[in-house]
């Protein structure tokens, strides 16, 4: 059938997501790039099946054709969404019920605040503007999978260390049913999602490429796995190249879909940086994973907990991730143990009668009272209660220190 | 001479500091031990001379005399002063032009908000109480090495990675004319003293037990190189041990004596944690360098980078230090440099330009456009300011990528 037809069909008055409808989102997803501010308020204002009428026709404004260019004569929706079809994809639309409506408002809400001329407003790399259509590979539903998801995201130069952390938390975060959302790319992304798969969990990869050609093509067993389970999301149609300016593009959505983006490693000046700043523009958590200092690909994470006005917050484990991003009162991180000790809570008297004692000849009393600056009575009434704690032992003619069960510290341990 | 007798001239109206005085002080600071609010307090009221007559005359108020209880009757004082002497230390006290009046001025603050019962005073392990004199033995003069300086504290139980980031740190410190304080342990203090040390900067260790024997004995050649051309510094008259208490107690010298205190690495629970709150309550400021989130010995610091309310900030590097504990104006760390690229500070249209051509055969312009997707005009009018950026080349057929310098990324390298 024949585009126009199909398109016709649609403005007649067709209710829901019809072939029209999907067909005409399809086209507008190939003849401009995503994130182009006029072009999605443009849609929005005469519906998506009129824009194409009108651009297909050269009756849209002069500033619109011009963003379509050479393809306003293009149609390849149909080899679109049969190659889609073929990897098992699928065109999801704004109109559909499993469009995550709720987590990409931020998006409108955000777009609502640029301006409406081309003066003063954001870059399209930096724009945060819903997608007009998403292209999704895999058997899971996209608004259940993003309802509690985070976002995990850092270099692609990874270290060990950030790959050992981001795997950890992709586990962890998995295991306590988060969607662990991620790039696919090489280093932290692909730990991320690997962690989420050995939960068995599902796992979610944003691309900047058409999702019948993930990119990098390294990954292509990490993604069918993904897809087995998750899901692959792509704005761009089938075909489509990573092209460069595309990551930047993309990296709104992982930031918008989420509920909070974890930075494992970064280096300076880095897109993860900016997918962090972005996710604190849309209201989101922004959670920095440190590493050593000494680290060039920790350098971004500690310049981030360093920006004053970004509210980022330190993370290092799933729990305090959680934490952050889950509902107040579940989700609460336990606080970090310590060694546990006989000394805590003893008081002021009873501490320095206890560092009074000598560790091999027992002494009086009233030697221990010199010693610890306080009266004999005092003396006298701590130790009771430091015998019974197995700090001190009477040795027949004195007090001493008794022996360590296993590990106390000397003097100064508590330095 | 008889102590009583000195105490009789002293008590004469003799001003200034004299030998009685003096006396005065080192009795005191073996009568009781240092941090105890309400002793601090009496000596305040009556005077240090007053003080040390009524207590050795039994004319003090009940609670005063048990706190000093068998010490009463005791007199070191010539000895310990001789001892001091043998050592090459001496004994400052708060009526000395020496004395670091204002720095520890955050101390007499914070003493005066205690109440004035022992119902709810802080522990004296815990109580922000100043010094009644201070041991110290080297060639520095005390108010003029803590008017530029910083204190470094962390684990002794520290990771190579401590070590150095220490080292690092009061290196470039000690470089920068700020002097390094710290607790002259085992680990980060070690390391951070060494460090200005070999940046040939003075250096102070604040510790807890006597000057002439100071712990731990292993550091017996460090201790001798501080004192060369720094200072060590103790509460505790010479002979004293360096009991577990007192490291606690000696903690709020190092954070008062300084305008910040750094947190190389610090366990759960850990000493230098306590050390890093009395910093923040004493209008200091708390920095603190993280780690790997998998180092135990990192764990106290992210803690404390996460503790609302404390507003530690993260530091990587002496520069950032001092951008933190400087004078405003003065002193500002340069912003961490990211690599940088031809491609920063291209317009939207020429990044997807760029992005469009291809990297071995030339298209032309309406190929060009329409990958682009944008006007054959627009992509005429980025083509020259590629090829002046050496970004892309003409092949007498077509357009196509230039080759990169050195080490460009290939698609995706801004992800």
């Amino acid at each position: 059938m024949r585009l126009d037809e199909d398109l016709e069909e649609a403005a007649g008055g067709a209710t829901g997501p019809g072939p029209g409808l999907r067909r005409a989102r399809a086209w507008l997803s190939r003849a401009v790039e995503p994130g182009t501010i006029d072009f999605w308020r443009y849609v929005e204002d005469v519906g998506p099946v009129e824009a194409v009428r009108r651009l297909r026709a050269g009756a849209a404004p002069e500033r619109i054709r011009a963003l379509v260019g050479a393809r306003a004569e293009e149609d390849a929706t149909l080899a679109d969404l049969a190659r889609a079809e073929r990897c098992g994809a699928r065109l999801l639309v704004p109109e559909d019920d499993e469009w995550p409506a709720l987590p990409l408002h931020a998006l409108t809400l955000a777009v609502a605040a640029e301006p409406v001329g081309p003066k003063g407003q954001s870059d399209r790399t930096t724009a945060l503007v819903p997608p007009l259509a998403l292209w999704v590979r895999g058997t899971g539903r996209l608004d259940e999978l993003v309802d509690r998801s985070v976002a995990i995201v850092g270099s692609r130069a990874s270290t060990a260390y950030g790959e050992h952390v981001a795997g950890e938390l992709g586990h962890d975060l998995g295991a306590r049913d988060w969607t662990v959302v991620s790039g696919g790319a090489f280093g932290v992304d692909a730990a991320a999602h690997r962690g989420a798969l050995v939960a068995e969990a599902p796992t979610l990869a944003v691309l900047a490429c058409g999702v019948d050609r993930p990119y990098p093509a390294a990954h292509g067993a990490l993604f069918h796995r993904i897809a087995e389970t998750g899901l692959l999301v792509s704005e761009w149609p089938p075909g489509c190249a990573p092209l460069r300016h595309r990551f930047l593009v993309r990296n709104r959505l992982i930031a918008a879909l989420t509920r909070g983006t974890v930075v494992v490693e970064a280096a300076a000046r880095s897109g993860a940086q900016a997918t962090a700043r972005r996710a604190r523009d849309l209201g989101r958590q922004v959670l920095i994973v440190p590493g050593p200092v000494t680290s060039a690909m920790s350098v971004g994470c500690h310049e981030l907990l360093r920006e004053e006005g970004l509210g980022a917050v330190l993370v290092s484990s799933a729990a305090q991730v959680v934490e952050a991003v889950g509902r107040i009162g579940e989700d609460l991180a336990p606080p970090v143990a310590g060694p546990e000790s006989a000394r805590d809570g003893l008081g002021d008297v009873a501490a320095r009668v206890l560092d009074a004692c000598p560790v091999r000849t027992g002494v009086g009393p009233e030697r221990l009272a010199a010693v610890a600056g306080c009266d004999v009575l005092e003396v006298l009434r701590a130790l009771p209660a430091l015998e019974l704690a197995g700090l001190v032992e009477w040795t027949g003619t004195g007090w001493r220190l008794a022996p360590p069960p296993k590990g106390r510290g000397g003097p100064g341990a508590a330095a």
